[in-house]
């Protein structure tokens, strides 16, 4: 079997078999296909699709790469989560001990941020202490004593999907939606839970910008999931807009602390009841959505789930202060406050330029290298739909940045902001339910 | 200017802008842009093409990537002339010294063969001490003193279209009309002639297979090389059947010694002197094609195109007396006829596969490390429209070869030949004249 030949053949838009799938990865992992046969084939792939059956071989390749977790000594049904990214999503913060409170079993591997999305693991050092490198026995042994565990994943998982990943990013092959579901897939898998909810974001800020490729990408997702024996379903939600009000990590975990304490903004904590009761029913803990979502609201009001993130917090070394008096997280040095223009609705405010924003006052990475500001982000004070006044406060801005650094960024920001004189409807967040 | 969003750029269908495509020519033939980066953008442009601008662009860079040949010391108007590859194709043999002898100045770089086609290198090499490797002054000297020399590239002559087509011989990427586009005229321009004559080759043997796709890339070579300066025309020619009766170093070579001396085959003969009379017009030898190829009869008919390539062979070094008396030439050990097992009439003489038994039979190279056999190949004896009986011969089979190694391959060529029970027409060899 030749390469070339496989490439070709794609090319053509013709299917690859599951031998010639193994033989691509197989090859691609140790190194005797070489990157640039493999860019070619993925460029060949961003054009002629694959089918079914070929995602799902690929993700199982790639899965089977590297080491794949067996986490059969943790007892009850572990349920994962899992977003195609967005801005100011901080979910994972506030769904996984919700979950937890309710009995779900939350053992979850998560990813850092790069450009503009955030990731769940650098929002949770800007807790000082906590560690994320939690593994083997002392991850297993956390979700067995407290229901929860969020670790970062280790170098030997997937190893297929780092070198894929790299290569993708720097050959314009990353906007593919096979090859997105089988790299989604093919950790979610390796990573050993029973039960997979994702949260496909569509929208300007997300990888998805319309309904019909989320649907595809979501749907895909989700099929290969049940073939690989794994309960798979996904929700589709609207990144038309940040998540919430709070962007950048420090502030988005103090707004995952509020959240968790019951003043939760409205679109996230609709999005963590919707995905938080359908992981609850393959938890095996709720026999319908609707008893999922009452359990949770329940976690909420009682307490139970603030007390499940702050023995998560404990576990993993953070100071649980924080927690408790999220006051004493840093503040930046420069916090600039940007006001309305005009009277009327907010009709959109663009996610994308929100979140390369927050990058820009320090707050992201443009490159792995990069050292991220913990402190620095953005704080919306109106989101889509609201009623403003000229003067009110839009967003206020914190970063450590010179003024002639972010100077052009507050402007960037307020110009994110479209401001109509019409009525404006707010979005719903959950756009859709898969499975 | 960062090469992956060049790539995302003409994924995406966007014109890539001259600065974009000298950005990307530069860097990769200076090893800044990595093989991976450049295959992913090949393999864009195989879906998404370029414009005449993108094409012109592109091959200017190619051409400048390294020397440019200066011939404005040899006399006269320059001709070249480039054929796109085909099975059987001597026509650089005949043509060039027919060319010649009616006062046309022929400065002609030549390539190696690859695959199923051959080239005119290598043919040439079979003239035992001949040398293709004139540099410099002396292929100045040799053309200004006869009017003719063929010679192998120089190393230094477009270096990018060197790197680039090993690259997109591994990737799946050769079949690209503007790639093809500007890696032939890339050479041609760098090679220095004034007046330059495609032969596209269409056909089942050929790179293109229809004639629309021959008419695309014919049309866009001539447009890049008037653009550029150069008097650009291109005939079509077709490869549904190979070219002439001889395939094989050798045995080509015999048969363009033949042509030379008036006993030439019918589609070769016709191929020589329609490409010909463009080159006479070009050359400023002849005002009309009709009195280019009235000229090129006439040095057919008084022997004086078969002189110009006796001197041609001495003056590389050639020995003489194989030109003189053919049947010097060595003959390969073993000799097998292929017989027609029905009556009837060719339909046709399938070239690729011709082409691939030759290279099987020790005439070609699979890859650029092979050696050539240059007595093996296969000679026909029935061409396309041919009536034919039961036992009439059909080829005659050349090869030092282990019998069972050229069993299967005997087999293969009698299956290229289809014969059927109706009337079939001879194909013309010169389908169509661009320019």
């Amino acid at each position: 079997m030749r390469m070339v030949d496989l490439i070709v053949k794609k090319r053509d838009g013709n299917e690859l078999s599951d031998e010639e799938i193994r033989f691509w990865i197989d090859g691609y992992v140790k190194g005797e296909i070489p990157d640039y046969q493999s860019s070619a084939m993925q460029m060949a792939i961003v054009f002629r699709g694959m089918n079914k059956r070929e995602v799902s071989t690929l993700t199982d390749c790639m899965e089977h790469s590297g080491e794949v977790l067996d986490l059969s000594s943790i007892k009850g049904w572990k349920v994962d989560k899992h977003s195609t990214g967005g801005v100011g999503d901080k979910t994972s913060l506030v769904l996984g001990p919700m979950v937890a409170a309710c009995g779900g079993v939350v053992a979850k591997l998560s990813g850092r941020g790069l450009g503009h999305t955030g990731g769940t693991l650098d929002k949770l050092e800007s807790i000082p202490g906590l560690s994320i490198a939690i593994e083997g026995q002392r991850f297993i042994d956390q979700v067995n004593s407290i229901g929860i565990a969020i670790a970062g994943q280790t170098k030997s998982l997937v190893p297929a999907d780092k070198k894929m990943y790299a290569l993708r990013d720097v050959t314009g092959t990353v906007e593919s939606i096979p090859l997105i579901a089988a790299s989604v897939m093919s950790k979610k898998l390796a990573s050993g839970s029973d039960g997979i909810l994702l949260d496909v974001t569509v929208g300007e800020g997300a990888f998805m910008k319309n309904m019909d490729d989320a649907r595809e990408l979501a749907t895909i997702m989700v099929e290969i999931g049940n073939r690989l024996g794994r309960d798979t379903r996904a929700v589709l939600s609207s990144m038309s807009e940040p998540l919430g009000f709070a962007v950048g990590n420090a502030l988005e975990v103090k707004e995952a602390i509020a959240s968790l304490q019951g003043h939760g903004p409205k679109d996230l904590m609709e999005l963590c009841y919707s995905a938080g009761s359908i992981m609850l029913v393959q938890a095996k803990q709720a026999k319908t959505y609707e008893e999922g979502r009452k359990m949770l609201k329940e976690v909420i009001g009682n307490g139970k789930a603030f007390e499940k993130f702050v023995q998560m917090v404990e576990k993993q070394g953070g100071d649980v202060e924080y927690i408790l008096h999220p006051e004493k997280f840093e503040v930046s040095k420069n916090v600039i406050e940007i006001f309305a223009e005009k009277d009327g609705y907010v009709q959109s405010i663009n996610a994308l330029e929100i979140g390369e924003s927050s990058m820009r006052l320090g707050g992201g990475r443009a490159t792995l290298d990069d050292v991220i500001d913990m402190s620095a982000g953005i704080v919306l004070s109106k989101k889509i739909g609201y009623k403003v006044k000229k003067g009110d406060k839009l967003a206020t801005v914190y970063t450590n940045k010179k003024e002639s650094e972010y100077k052009p960024v507050v402007e960037d920001i307020k110009r994110a902001f479209v401001i109509v004189d019409y009525f404006i409807e707010e979005e719903p967040v959950i756009k859709e339910v898969i499975g």
